[in-house]
């Protein structure tokens, strides 16, 4: 399209369109859809989606079957009512809410009031719509642990929100001081978002030492807290520290959550329990920050569908209400596979052996974060898809996409055994040879 | 909870959330629903949702198979495959992107690259989208037919984007003057938005030449137009005016498109086409502004839900792709309501009757709006709903909420002949007792 000396034909120039578009951190994932279409022979530890060995086309049907019945027979709603949930627009909260309460008791030992639940478009737009409501204007700011997930980083960057960051990820030893760094700068830190167990993508999960630390200054700082929870039923054991939100006395915890993993990423349905009270200064009584949060989403996306909201739901019914139950084949699967990452990288790169290569040990999820004896770039990225076959996340995107590290990101959630083996093999073998090319 | 003298338990202050949530339009939607839950036995001619006589549940199941035999049929799929399109995350600009172009072939003749189709989350995400991109700062404003839709209101709320009204919705003769004044002023008018056909809620259609002429001042004048067309399908007679994006041969148009009136609304599944090219100053080839419009959908839902989009496709295919065919049944009982509507109108306020009714006369669509010998007010509403139980909504909520009008608009989509006649039986008494209140 471009001949010499001329610009090509253009209707609109990226200059003049909003500075999302331009935001650094797209260009990772761009990077990543690339190398998968350029090499579909590569193995890939980047993509942290969910293992689909148990997903079945008529499970599908059964879980709308299910919630026909539940309607029928347990609501007594008529068959025109049925089509109605189903078929129409609905209520903008979302029509699951009650399932989704029950469930979180069950699972969580959450005590949430239904109408404090928004049912979402997956947790991405529970994130857009929180952030959307905190930032009233320019002096406010979100927080968030660092390396931080890039879907909180996206939703800030659509309502122009900054975004300070925590840099000690596993006992938050900083924040106190990043928030009043924050307020001496004339800025309003409204909230801190985190994903306390094994977080996407350090790994770490935070102690209940420091949860309970962290109620404590959010109660005392006025700070909300925003915690994310995708991978808390994929843990190595069986032991799971108590979530923020169930600790939560003085509704500080605006909690998203997510079906995507424990139920279908293609459903996209997630929540947030907001039961913060909002006042105008006049009213008797304050709303839920929950119906906060709905007002945005009818401007947004109107209602999360209401067939997605269906399926999740004839899930929960034919679970008994608890994913954690539902999910235990599942967990079994990430549990082999995350211990299989981690012996064959003790494998093939043991303690004093030629390759200094160390990595953390997660106590579950998806993810495992290496440290490499070289500065990982975007290159190396390519040259490693090209000439090894094998995909990973240099961990540079997950901080503000400028600052290098010697730091790689491995998923082990979509692979098998043998994946993992022939994997690791190529990978090792990437690392030797860039190792050898620093030196 | 409010103790004299003390302000409710508040976490948080409306004052200190974003301005969207005390937008007064919201107010509009709160007092409606309020008075549907107060008086269930009332006879709206409030709410706009489509008739739901023919919606089936045995048709999602139905819809679902047509879809994955297709996948295996025609496409070749593997069941893994098939699995992975249904139950993954998949790819941001949504999978039914063929099927929709095919679709805007044959009803509108339209001819749309693929590669420009954004499938979203009802036209409302399409519509956030297209605003979010060109709201880059703030000499950024928009411009729209008054009356307006009030989900382009509220999606340019949420990116605090100015909306300045053109006021002739018949011809659009002060849209020059409009975009002259706004760069006298300093700021940047991207775009107008505009419901060609049937608009909601002042009913009227562009002429051919109206639509022409736009057109032209769109290309003379740099401004995109945001062509939304929720009711093209439903007009009274079987002519339809071609759309504008039919008529677009210079990427002026951005087509907004819904599947909610011609589907089923609880899908929710909509979509933009956005040919236009984006350059970024630097790249030998400018991008879509599709793809602009999806990194910010990946920040904002991540993915239309795969199943919703499933089932409309398997409408389409099931439907040879033309919605036009497949709603003939459904445009036959929009054509009967309208014209129920405009005969019992006549009927009840004869011209040069004792009430001075008038109301437009509609090609098609849901909506008539009257004209009445008092302005309608909040409180008309209301006592209309107690004393004569009958529910409609008063026009001033599509303008900017502060100017009294003297006009009502009716919907008759989701009635049906007895209580059309019913219903207007109602609304005359009240219009009796409320005209001779005010003199």
């Amino acid at each position: 399209m471009l001949t010499p000396g001329q610009a090509p034909l253009a209707d609109l120039l990226t200059a003049e369109l909003h500075a999302s578009l331009t935001d650094p951190a797209l260009e990772g994932m761009n990077l990543l859809n690339e190398l998968v279409m350029r090499f579909p022979g590569a193995i890939s530890f980047a993509a942290g989606r969910p293992f689909e060995g148990f997903f079945r086309v008529e499970d599908l049907h059964r879980h709308l079957r299910t919630y026909c019945e539940y309607l029928a027979d347990e609501l007594g709603q008529t068959s025109e009512q049925v089509v109605r949930t189903l078929f129409q627009y609905g209520r903008t909260k979302g029509v699951i809410h009650e399932f989704i309460a029950r469930n979180l008791a069950v699972d969580e030992g959450i005590k949430a009031d239904p109408e404090s639940i928004v049912v979402t478009v997956g947790c991405q737009e529970a994130m857009y719509l929180v952030l959307r409501a905190l930032r009233a204007d320019e002096r406010d700011v979100l927080l968030a642990v660092s390396p931080m997930y890039v879907g909180i980083t996206g939703a800030a960057k659509l309502v122009d929100m900054p975004v300070l960051g925590v840099e000690d990820a596993e006992h938050l030893t900083d924040l106190q001081a990043v928030i009043d760094r924050a307020r001496a700068g004339g800025l309003r830190p409204r909230a801190l978002y985190l994903v306390p167990d094994f977080s996407n993508p350090s790994g770490y999960s935070l102690s209940a030492a420091t949860r309970h630390r962290l109620l404590e200054i959010a109660e005392r700082e006025d700070l909300l807290l925003l915690e994310d929870n995708p991978y808390g039923l994929f843990s190595l054991d069986d032991e799971r520290p108590p979530t923020l939100k169930s600790l939560d006395t003085r509704r500080r915890v605006v909690y998203l959550g997510s079906f995507a993993k424990t139920c279908f990423p293609g459903a996209r349905v997630g929540f947030a329990v907001a039961d913060q009270y909002v006042w105008d200064g006049q009213a008797e009584r304050p709303e839920l920050f929950a119906d906060q949060l709905s007002k945005i989403k009818s401007m947004l996306t109107v209602n999360t569908p209401a067939f997605a909201q269906a399926l999740v739901a004839g899930k929960l019914i034919e679970s008994d209400y608890s994913l954690n139950s539902a999910n235990a084949g599942l967990r079994q699967v990430y549990r082999d596979n995350l211990r299989r990452l981690l012996d064959g990288l003790a494998r093939r790169f043991p303690p004093g052996g030629p390759v200094e290569v160390t990595w953390n040990t997660p106590g579950g999820g998806f993810f495992v974060v290496l440290t490499v004896p070289f500065t990982v770039t975007d290159e190396h990225l390519e040259r490693c898809a090209r000439e090894h076959g094998v995909l990973w996340v240099p961990m540079h995107h997950f901080y503000d996409g400028q600052t290098p590290t010697r730091q790689i990101r491995l998923s082990c959630s979509a692979l098998d055994a043998a994946l993992i083996d022939e994997g690791l093999d190529r990978f090792a073998e990437f690392v030797t040879g860039a190792m050898n090319q620093a030196t």
